[in-house]
């Protein structure tokens, strides 16, 4: 048993959705949360830049004594190298790994789609996840840029039909390749999945980075017996306003919103280890 | 005569409409363009991380030695104090100031509209301007915050259904207010105008912000004997990956389109004035 909580991060609040799940299968668990609003997105940065920013958010969650780092964010997860992840002091659970393991145990026909920012699409972070699972299988990206904005701004609900006349423009090469397997490889894509599945149609299966991240937090704090017996709380921290926190969060978290916010200087935080 | 360049700045890449106005007015002026890509968009981040961006975007400008700064982001033209415009050692044009005036000058009923992003329509810097001008005018605001992403996705063309059905959407108070002029207050919005125009009525004036701030910079250029003769070049220089520029650079630019594109690490860059 570990009472400390598990530390979550994300370029911005997008990585609620990872939260949501969590208080879903560990309601037991205390949560960190940190969104670095201020410097969101991480997309189009360079690698450096990504790397120094992912290591200033880990050091902020350490800071707060987790006993592990799940980055909800998929740009820092394709991005951190694996020496980074295996020296930190406490377990490392990235979004894409888990999301891919997911999808390459779902699909029949070895055809999966990817569905993601424009960044997340030319990393191929996903294909090359999947291409490592499952040699043979057979990949189509794309990148949707409308969905952020669609559900930021409260598009939603099945049948919207703002919302599913640019999901059949984004989906129809999707569905022409016959996909059976669909990574919602964004953050928020899971808000919108019943019109993605109305899309696609039923025999397509969806994949939700958040729910495949909760779970493969679960599997790896159930293996290292660092389970914990709280009450489920979660503190929120964002490096920029905390104003318009809670009409996004109240979006991503649903049921599970609640908790304190902070805004805090994120660059202050420096990442210190052994073998980096 | 001072055959220096202008610079302009935005937080993204719709300052370009503002270029494009520039290159119509004043064929013979050089231009520095600076496009914020790397950390747009500033609508939606507190006032402290604006103010921050906006003193270090126009640091670059100057270390460009430009003879007068074009702020043709909405955001930062509305949360720059005086003082610091003031302060700067070149004249600065501000996108708001003469928009509002353009507004002021064009309304016969004294009832003017105002769109604009969420951080525009908050600051009331345009309603600031026009009460100012105009004591007794009425003015309703209203955020379209789906317009960007429309313009930046390809989303064009007069009647395509699904601008056109969020435009009625977002300007239905509008026209129920009953306003004779409207401020497109948001770089990327005259790229819509025809739909926007479609909406409103042919009776609705439309003020167009690039427009309006290119000729109040020709009109102070002139009175302070600051023109140019040069050949008209523009250099561009954005602070994500110049790939995407080339598209979207065509899509504002129109006709005008043309000259180098560099990248930038913009925090490098610090404003260092006297008295801010």
């Amino acid at each position: 048993m570990d009472n400390r909580p598990i530390g979550v991060f994300d370029s911005g609040l997008g990585g609620l959705t990872a939260v949501r799940e969590l208080k879903k299968v560990l309601p037991n668990e205390n949560i960190i949360y940190f969104g670095d609003t201020g410097r969101v997105p991480y997309g189009g940065r360079s690698t450096k830049t990504i790397l120094q920013y992912a290591k200033e958010d880990i050091a902020f969650l350490l800071s707060k004594d987790v006993k592990c780092v799940m980055a909800a964010c998929g740009t820092v997860s394709s991005t951190l190298p694996a020496s980074v992840a295996q020296a930190l002091p406490v377990p490392f659970i990235g979004v894409v790994e888990a999301t891919a393991k997911a999808a390459a145990k779902a699909t029949r026909s070895g055809i999966i789609g990817i569905i993601g920012t424009a960044a997340t699409v030319r990393s191929k972070s996903y294909e090359q996840q999947l291409k490592a699972l499952l040699p043979n299988c057979t990949t189509v990206a794309r990148a949707c840029p409308m969905f952020v904005p669609l559900v930021e701004n409260g598009y939603l609900g099945k049948g919207n039909p703002i919302t599913t006349a640019i999901a059949q423009e984004y989906l129809q090469p999707l569905k022409e390749a016959g996909v059976d397997t669909l990574i919602m490889g964004c953050t928020h894509y899971p808000l919108i999945a019943d019109i993605i599945g109305e899309v696609m149609g039923d025999s397509v299966r969806l994949i939700d980075p958040g729910k495949e991240t909760a779970h493969a937090a679960q599997q790896i704090l159930q293996q290292k017996d660092l389970l914990a017996r709280n009450n489920g709380k979660a503190d929120y921290f964002v490096s920029d306003s905390v104003d318009s926190f809670r009409t996004i969060a109240n979006l991503f978290l649903g049921e599970y919103a609640g908790g304190d916010v902070t805004q805090i200087d994120i660059d202050r935080y420096q990442l210190t280890i052994s073998n980096p």
